[in-house]
C-alpha cells in the first residue's frame, strides 16, 4: 500500500519556522514508529504570489485535492496589505477551503493547566477549559453571491451576501453532534435568529437534525451576541459549539484568546470522505503570520505541532500516535521549557522555535 | 418656550421595574431643579404585540417621531418566542431605530471601580476601563435585501444582505470622531476588509473621512477577529471603537461582559439633527428584559437611570445634570448599596429595584 501523503504549505511570516518543527516530528516517526508520509511541498499566500502572481497556482490548488492531508503554516503580512482583493494572501487559503470544500473548521479551544496564568480571565474561569467550536467553512458571508463595491447614483455601495441551504446547515451540524457524543455530549448553535432569516433557517436545520439523528446529544441554542458574553463571563457550561463562517471566524478567536494559549491552538479544517475512505482535510495553526517576530527564532511552534496531531488523528486513524505528541507537548510544558510568548512571572528554560521543537521530538 | 418632550416606553420583562426608577430622577429634576419635561408612555415589543398584535404600533412611531427624546426599557421574552419573525418583539425595537434613521448606537463600556471584582477578566485588566464602542445602527445585514427564506430546487436557502453605503458609512464614522475628540482622540475602526467588500469600503471611507476631516484624531484599522481577541487581551489599548451594526452587536455585547457591569451600562442611539437642533434619539440600557427575574424587584435600574443621563447630556445639553447623575450612582455603589447582581463576597447592603433608585435620588 502506498504510504499516506503530505502536503505542506507553509505560507509566509513564521509560517515556515513552524513548519520546520513538524517536519522534524514526521522524520521522528518515520525512524522510530515506522510510520513513513510521502511529502511535498508547495506556496501558499503571499511567497505564492511573490513567485506566480497568484496566492494559489492551480497546480498547489490540483495537489491539495490529491494528497491524504495538507499542512499550512500560515498566509499574510504587511508587504502584501496594499494588493487587489482578488490576489491577497488570504484569497489562496479561501480558495483551499473552498474548493477542497472543507466544510467543517474544528477549533478546540483548550486550557493548558501549565499557562492558566497567561489568561487575561481569572484562572478559576479559564483552568481546565475544554471546548470545540465547530465553524462552517465553505459558505456563508464569506462565499455569497452578489459581492462587490458598486456605484449606484454619486455614491459606492459595498455588498455582501449571507446564503445557506439547508444541506450545508445540516452537514456542519451532523459534524457537530458526531463530535459531542465523543465528548460532553452537548451542543449549543449559535445565530441571530431574531434579527436574520439565515439565522432563522440555521436554528431550525440543526434542530431537524438533532431530533431526527441525534435526539441522544443535548443541544441548545443562543444569540451569537449572548455567546460572546457567556464564552467571556463563563466559557465551561460549553462542550461543542456550531456556528456559521462569519460568526464562527469572531467567536473562535474569541475562545482562543480567553485560554491565553493562542501560540498552542491548532485547527482541523475537515470535508466530505474522499474514495479511501479518509476526510478531505486541512491542518493549520490558529495563529496568524506574525510578521513582527518572524525569522527571529521567537515563535511557538507547538500550534503547528498539534495541529499535525489533528492530522494523525482525524486523517490516518493515528489517534495513539496524536496523544503521544499531545503528551510530549504537556511534558515540555510542564518542564518548564518556554518559547518567549509562554515566558511568564514564573519563569521557566527559554528556548528558541527550534530548541522547542527539538525538546518535542526528545520527550516523544 | 415648551418643555422637552419624552416619549417612554417601558416593554417587557424587567423594563417597567427599571424605567419606574428612571421616573423618579424626572420627577426630582422637575421638583428641585426645576426641569421639567414632557413624559408620555406608549407600548413596545411583546406587550405592544398583546395589545394591538403589532410590535409597534403606527401610533406610538408617529409619537417617536415627534418628540425630542426616546426612552426605552427592553423588549422580548420567551412568551413571544414562537411568534412569527414579522411581529417578534424586537421587530418594534428594530423599526424604532430604522425609521427614526438612529445611525449611531453609542455603546460605553465602562469598568465601576466598585465592581472591578465582578468581571470574569483580572482586575488589572479592566480596572479603569472606559471605551466607547460606536455601532452602526440602521444598516447593514440587520436591514439589506433581499433576504428571507426560499426554496431552490428541493431545499430551503436562507439569505441576508449586508450593504453599506458610502454615505452611510461617513456619517457614523463622523460620530465617532467627534466623540473621539472629547475623549482619547482615538479611533479603531472594525470589519473584515480580508475577506468582505463591505468591509474593504467601510475601511476605505473611514480613512477617507480621517484625512479630510479629522486628521488629527489618530486612526487605526482592525478585523473584527483581532478585534474581539484584542478587547478580551488587553481592553484598555481602545478609547473609540467604530463598526458595522452586526460586529457592533456582538463586539459591544463582549465589551459590556469584560466590564463585568452588564447591569449598569447604557446606551444611546443617534439620529440627524432635527429642527430644533436636538439628534433624534432612543436611549436603552444595555441589558435585555430579562424575564427569569422580571416583577421580583431584584433587576438593577442603574443602566435604566444612566441611559436617561446620557439623554440629558447629548439631547438635552444638560451635561452638569447628566453628571450630577452619574456621580450620584457612583457614591451609591461607594457606599455599598447593592442590588442582587452587584452583591459580591465583599457584601454590601442588599436593597430591591425600588430602594436602589431611591438611594440614588436621595444621593442627588
Ligand atoms: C485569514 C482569514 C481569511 C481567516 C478568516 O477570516 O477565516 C482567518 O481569520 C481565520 O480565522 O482562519
Ligand atoms: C434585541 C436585538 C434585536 C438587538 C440587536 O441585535 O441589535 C440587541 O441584541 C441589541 O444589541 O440591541
Amino acid at each position: 500500500m502506498a504510504n499516506p501523503s503530505l502536503l505542506i504549505l507553509s505560507g509566509d511570516g513564521i509560517g515556515p519556522e513552524v513548519m520546520a518543527e513538524v517536519k522534524k516530528v514526521i522524520a521522528w516517526l518515520d525512524a522510530k514508529r515506522g510510520i513513513t508520509f510521502d511529502v511535498s511541498e508547495d506556496l501558499v499566500g503571499g511567497c505564492a504570489y511573490d513567485r506566480h502572481g497568484t496566492p494559489l497556482h492551480d497546480d498547489t490548488m490540483a495537489k491539495a485535492q490529491a494528497v491524504d492531508a495538507v499542512l499550512l503554516g500560515a498566509v499574510g503580512g504587511p508587504k502584501y496589505d496594499s494588493l487587489d482583493f482578488s490576489v491577497k494572501p488570504e484569497r489562496g487559503l479561501l480558495r483551499l477551503r473552498k474548493e477542497m470544500d472543507l466544510y467543517a473548521n474544528l477549533r478546540p479551544a483548550q486550557c493548558f493547566d501549565a499557562l492558566a496564568d497567561f489568561s487575561s480571565l481569572k484562572k478559576e474561569v479559564v483552568a481546565g477549559l475544554d471546548i470545540m467550536i465547530v465553524r462552517e467553512l465553505t459558505s456563508g458571508v464569506y462565499f455569497g453571491e452578489p459581492r462587490g463595491i458598486f456605484t449606484e447614483g454619486n455614491e459606492r455601495v459595498g455588498i455582501n451576501t449571507q446564503r445557506y441551504t439547508e444541506s450545508e446547515i445540516a452537514r456542519v451540524a451532523r459534524s457537530a453532534f458526531e463530535l459531542a457524543r465523543r465528548r460532553g455530549n452537548k451542543v449549543c448553535s449559535m445565530e441571530k435568529a431574531n434579527v436574520m432569516e439565515s439565522g432563522i433557517l440555521w436554528r431550525q436545520v440543526v434542530q431537524e437534525v438533532h431530533d431526527k439523528e441525534y435526539p441522544d446529544v443535548q443541544l441548545s441554542h443562543m444569540y451569537a451576541d449572548a455567546g460572546a458574553m457567556q464564552l467571556t463571563r463563563n466559557p465551561k457550561q460549553f462542550d461543542v459549539i456550531v456556528t456559521d463562517n462569519l460568526f464562527g471566524d469572531l467567536l473562535s478567536d474569541l475562545a482562543a484568546m480567553l485560554t491565553g494559549s493562542l501560540g498552542m491552538l491548532p485547527s482541523a479544517s475537515l470535508g466530505a470522505p474522499m474514495e479511501n475512505g479518509r476526510p478531505k482535510a486541512l491542518y493549520e495553526p490558529v495563529h496568524g503570520s506574525a510578521p513582527d517576530i518572524a525569522g527571529q527564532g521567537k515563535a511557538n511552534p507547538i500550534a503547528c505541532i498539534l495541529s499535525f496531531a489533528m492530522a494523525l488523528r482525524y486523517s490516518f486513524d493515528l489517534g495513539d500516535e496524536a496523544t503521544r505528541l499531545e503528551k510530549a507537548v504537556e511534558k515540555v510544558l510542564a518542564d518548564g521549557v518556554r518559547t518567549p510568548d509562554l515566558m511568564g512571572p514564573a519563569g521557566g528554560t527559554p528556548v528558541n522555535t527550534a530548541q522547542m521543537g527539538d525538546a518535542i521530538v526528545a520527550a516523544l
